[in-house]
């Protein structure tokens, strides 16, 4: 008989340890510089215990002495601190406008941040644009030592070049600021499988495309830990760790791009689904076939459709200058276009209802252009969340804008694998 | 700064025994008798180790040995076995029209399961009805040794009696058959809240009832764990034990009584939100306020209004005739019943995608009267799941009828006593 995933494993001394140096790591990273008496006091562990985790910590370059304690419990201690110096991990967005790369160290610290403007259709067969406005580097995008991709989907092969030229060049400027690069996530719209095959991405016109694969052997980097996710899901770790929502357990996290999708922490882990293929509110949709989804009430495309009406539809591949523009003619109260927004959020709050009846988060947060436009939107959408919601004051769920910007996806692909040091799985010798 | 429910405690050598203590319990369940030196074969742990674990289970009367072994494994050797004799736990379901009592041991025997008729309702103010068919004892429902209720809400309060006498011989019987009762369990269909408060079930007419107090109060049983929780998370967690569902991980179960709620199991553990407020599928709408929501468009009570127009909508308090009336007319071909039921299919399969689009099941057991109905509702809902699910093949998920009958519930609220046994937290002395 198959036994299930949640069956509990034999544990050993190892898991011992490894649980006891993952409960320093993040009393540290929730708490800031701390002695080893505080951190023993705080923990329940003894301070000879303290004394080895941390001894070994050090030993890793995951923590590091910081001068004196400022805590007052005993006489005052060497403090010590998150080491970022030895380690770093990347995240790559994809949308369907442009790429981002991001790259942060152990300590949280970002060492680059580097956006280009891309394009996956067949329609633009160079896949990277002319542009390059942050200086990530130019030239040709299937340089900088990446192979030849071979087996890439029709239409998709130089795109997945670009992305692998972005990928090559950040982890070299990683290991030029000394840290070795412990892995690399890509953030997706659309359904990942769990073996980091893009099965079906509306937003970018990709079907079964195994991009995991694809930049594996295209980057040529046997010790690189590649990963391919939903950028719903990313950027909702994003929010936990990043977004100041480190308290919350159960928290959604709802994009506002090319598409609405969502990314569930449910009591403090990600929702991931039988297959990973979670978190498509964007589909909502009750009633006889061709009944309008919650993306065809609520999309920042169709907004921007509605309240920009002489806005020409071809320039609408990068929202952004257009989602701006709706906010300058909001801003000067413009009455349709207050009207196109006060639409927006009715609609979105109706989706956000149905999700809260379904998972009760403690939080959602608004993401992308829903944040950039979340002081419109967000009225309505509230009105409408808590009328749709079964529980008083919709279960306690509160609505607010992502503080992290349109990179949260790449900024939780990069977390996600210093998330696993954090649980005391400590990254193997370089 | 609070830290997150989601932050590991730190790791003692109780911990690792408790780990291990479930490691065995689990393997039992699973593989059903063993040897000691099979256990030590399929689960890694060492044979001193595994006859320690098994010595602390068997004093604690949680294991016994049953005769040899049929295990091929090495020398034949003495089996072990889970052992009922010792521990029980109870459910109780709590519906519109009935009650059900349900005690099942720690081998996972049923010792009782009695249903009587109920009645929630200030209309009928003598609480229990006056029919007992299953001589589950009739008379005053105050009797029994329970005490008056004093606080419960008005027109909840002899209901509560009600619930209270049959927990209260329940768990008389229980021990006359010589188990110590280690919980019981009320399933109530609505939302509660995490301290057992039944914040609102429109189902039963109750708003802010207490009944975890007011039970806890009048049972004056001091050593009896007493619990309240929603009635779609117990099934759910009666269908990963019982239900044939053992492998799974990801499982939705949908109760199909007056209202259609959800117990989502992610992970291998229940979906529980911020406040345990999850699951209120019957909820879903988007549109206009007004618009037809899931409940309307599939419930079981809209389906036998369509279904039997001549039908008594008084006499439907007690679903379970009119539902079989649906099935014999259905069987005898009747055009009018059979539309009914494939349009209730229809629009159950749109909201069971919209549930499968946000948290990916691998398996969605249909419950209560949706089970008796199955084969004129199936194929019609997994049509409109798949059709409206972004993943193909609705991303894995299958829709099967619950074998676990109309009192899944109960079952799950037993359950949950006894799998918290199955974590390696044994159960104190008596």
């Amino acid at each position: 008989m198959k036994t299930t995933r949640a069956d509990p494993q034999p544990a050993d001394f190892t898991d011992v340890r490894a649980t006891n140096l993952a409960v320093v790591l993040r009393h540290l990273r929730a708490n800031g510089p701390s002695s080893r008496a505080s951190i023993a006091a705080s923990t329940g562990l003894n301070k000879a215990t303290v004394s080895s985790l941390t001894g070994t910590l050090i030993e890793q370059r995951l923590l590091r002495e910081t001068g004196l304690s400022g805590n007052r419990i005993g006489r005052p201690g060497t403090a010590l601190a998150l080491d970022g110096s030895a380690y770093a991990a990347i995240g790559l967005q994809i949308a369907a406008d442009r790429l981002t790369a991001l790259a942060v160290d152990f300590a949280g610290d970002q060492l680059l941040l580097w956006h280009r403007q891309f394009s996956t259709g067949p329609a633009d067969p160079t896949g990277a644009g002319p542009a390059d406005p942050t200086g990530a580097g130019a030239g040709d995008p299937t340089g900088s030592g990446v192979a030849d991709l071979t087996g890439a989907a029709a239409g998709s092969g130089r795109a997945i070049s670009a992305v692998a030229a972005l990928a090559q060049r950040a982890a070299t400027r990683v290991r030029q600021h000394g840290r070795q690069v412990l892995g690399l996530t890509v953030a997706v719209p659309g359904l990942v499988s769990d073996g980091g095959t893009v099965s079906l991405s509306p937003a970018l016109g990709w079907t079964d495309v195994d991009l995991r694969a694809l930049l594996t052997g295209s980057l040529r980097q046997p010790g690189l830990d590649v990963a391919v996710a939903n950028h719903a899901g990313l950027a909702a770790v994003a929010e936990l760790r990043h977004g100041g929502h480190q308290a919350q357990s159960d928290l959604a996290y709802v994009t506002g791009a090319a598409g609405i999708e969502a990314g569930i922490v449910a009591d403090g882990r990600l929702l991931h689904g039988s297959r990973g293929l979670t978190g498509q509110i964007g589909r909502f949709s009750l009633g006889p076939a061709g009944s309008p989804t919650l993306a065809d009430l609520a999309g920042i495309d169709k907004l921007v459709r509605r309240a920009l009406p002489g806005f020409d539809p071809a320039a609408l591949t990068d929202l952004t200058p257009a989602v701006e523009q709706v906010a300058t003619e909001a801003r000067s109260g413009d009455p349709a276009v207050l009207a196109a927004l006060r639409d927006t959020g009715c609609h979105l709050g109706q989706g956000l209802a149905l999700l809260t009846n379904l998972v009760n988060p403690e939080v959602i947060v608004l993401g992308d252009h829903y944040a950039t436009l979340a002081e419109w939107i967000l009225p309505a959408a509230e009105a409408e969340l808590s009328r749709n919601t079964l529980a008083p004051a919709a279960g306690g769920a509160r609505l607010v804008p992502s503080a992290l910007g349109l990179h949260a996806a790449a900024l939780g692909g990069a977390v996600a694998h210093l998330d696993r040091i954090d649980t005391g799985a400590l990254p193997a010798a370089p």
